[in-house]
């Protein structure tokens, strides 16, 4: 069974990277906790010690997932889709940036809110042609690398550029590039997917990563979302990736870790 | 079986008032899809026609369920939590104005976003007081005319004001008049609700309104919510007034109006 959890390599403020901090200590915990896989939110590749956390992992036995990218938004204010060129250039120049740590630790690299949202002045269409020329350019760059990368659809409060599944694959369709698929969410998709197996059957083989929080957003099994009937689906598509946990930290991050696992353990044994 | 739908009584900007406009046309229409009630989104009692209101709503054979009031709030600005004393007071004194139409139409006045969100600057426990201290007044007020208030928990990413039932029966108690309640409406129950029938079944008759949008926001049938069980926990508590659709108008107002209804003459017949 593989499962992991989001873990930020640096400080951040977005309250769904549940742990933070120091990296032994925690990789150490999550071990602990029985995961056997680790997503990274790494704001900028170069702040990384590589080796350092390649001996880290190997010690842990935990292997990378996905390495998230959104905090390059959050936190610096990049996206493919503002009208400022520089800062799409800078965007690009971002995400390529993650290509080779995603070779090296054979990762996913998530497409986040690092795709924008719709700033006062840009019309939607143009914010989606930014958006498609840009990840046709990162995802140029990666598959010379043999690097995946998965777009996120988020709930319409985040974004209004890609909500659902639909949006997503005909943007995927639009790229054309056979090493960009999707990441599903199942908190997002709580919102936005008329039925979430359904959707999850509709993209098939795309989908290259998958997130799990429960419909208010707690660790699953907090909520009221049947991932018994979601994970039948997924496995169904021929999914054999990461069941990767990105919730909020409540009642606290240690309990939300550890209630996420028993209760994929109980469902999936 | 009591079904309404919402109606603006003046242009808006708030896309799940499904119609708005000509008053006398959009009655018409409501009582020819088969609704029995219409929930009347008010800006400013002061911009209705209460007589010509009467005669239409005698002619086309509707009971006003209950009055929104967030256009006050989406168009004015008006809220209970706002720093700025006056603007506090403008809201109190707008929630008031409502009492004798309410009166006069037997209908209940919502609390939504007139409660505000958390403006920078001010405390969580600041707000609450404030927004306390404004229930406390305009449901005395509202109780000498018989008149009924309902306080609608709204999702986390609309404000962080009363999210859940849990929050708003605190409230509740706080308050401590027995002519304030809580509206429940699906789509937010949706996102904020662990177990969306137990958080009913909770309410008891302190729910004193109800409306029903999909887990997506469209008419019932367009998302994934299990109607039959949330109605079933609806009628446990004792709950008799309408159920009230508020949702977004897709494909068109129209086509969700008729989808509504026909969804809920099969289910409750």
């Amino acid at each position: 069974m593989n499962l992991s959890i989001v873990y930020s390599t640096q400080q951040t403020n977005f309250q769904a990277a549940t742990f933070s901090g120091e990296l032994e200590a925690n990789l150490s915990k999550i071990t602990g906790y029985g995961y056997n896989g680790v997503e990274l939110a790494i704001r900028d590749p170069h702040l990384i010690e590589l080796k350092e956390l390649e001996q880290i992992l190997h010690k842990y036995k935990l292997k990378v997932t996905a390495i998230g990218t959104g905090q390059a938004w959050g936190e610096e204010g990049l996206s493919f889709t503002d009208p400022d060129p520089d800062i799409r250039k800078a965007a690009i120049k971002r995400i390529r940036s993650h290509v080779p740590i995603a070779e090296k630790l054979d990762a996913v690299i998530i497409i986040g809110l690092v795709r924008g949202i719709l700033k006062p002045g840009v019309s939607h269409p143009q914010a989606m042609d930014w958006l498609r020329e840009a990840l046709q350019q990162c995802s140029s760059v990666a598959k010379e690398h043999g690097v995946r990368m998965a777009l996120e659809p988020i709930n319409r409060y985040e974004t209004s550029l890609i909500n659902n599944v639909n949006q997503g694959l005909d943007l995927i369709s639009d790229v054309g590039a056979d090493n960009f698929g999707l990441l599903l969410d199942t908190f997002h998709m709580n919102i936005e997917e008329p039925n979430i197996e359904e959707s999850i059957r509709l993209c098939g083989n795309r989908i290259f990563h998958f997130h799990v929080a429960d419909s208010n957003r707690w660790y699953p099994g907090g909520g009221h979302l049947d991932f018994g009937s979601i994970t039948t689906s997924l496995f169904t598509t021929g999914y054999t990736g990461f069941i990767s946990g990105e919730f909020l930290p409540y009642p606290d991050g240690d309990t939300a870790a550890k209630n996420n696992i028993k209760y994929f353990q109980k469902l999936l044994q």
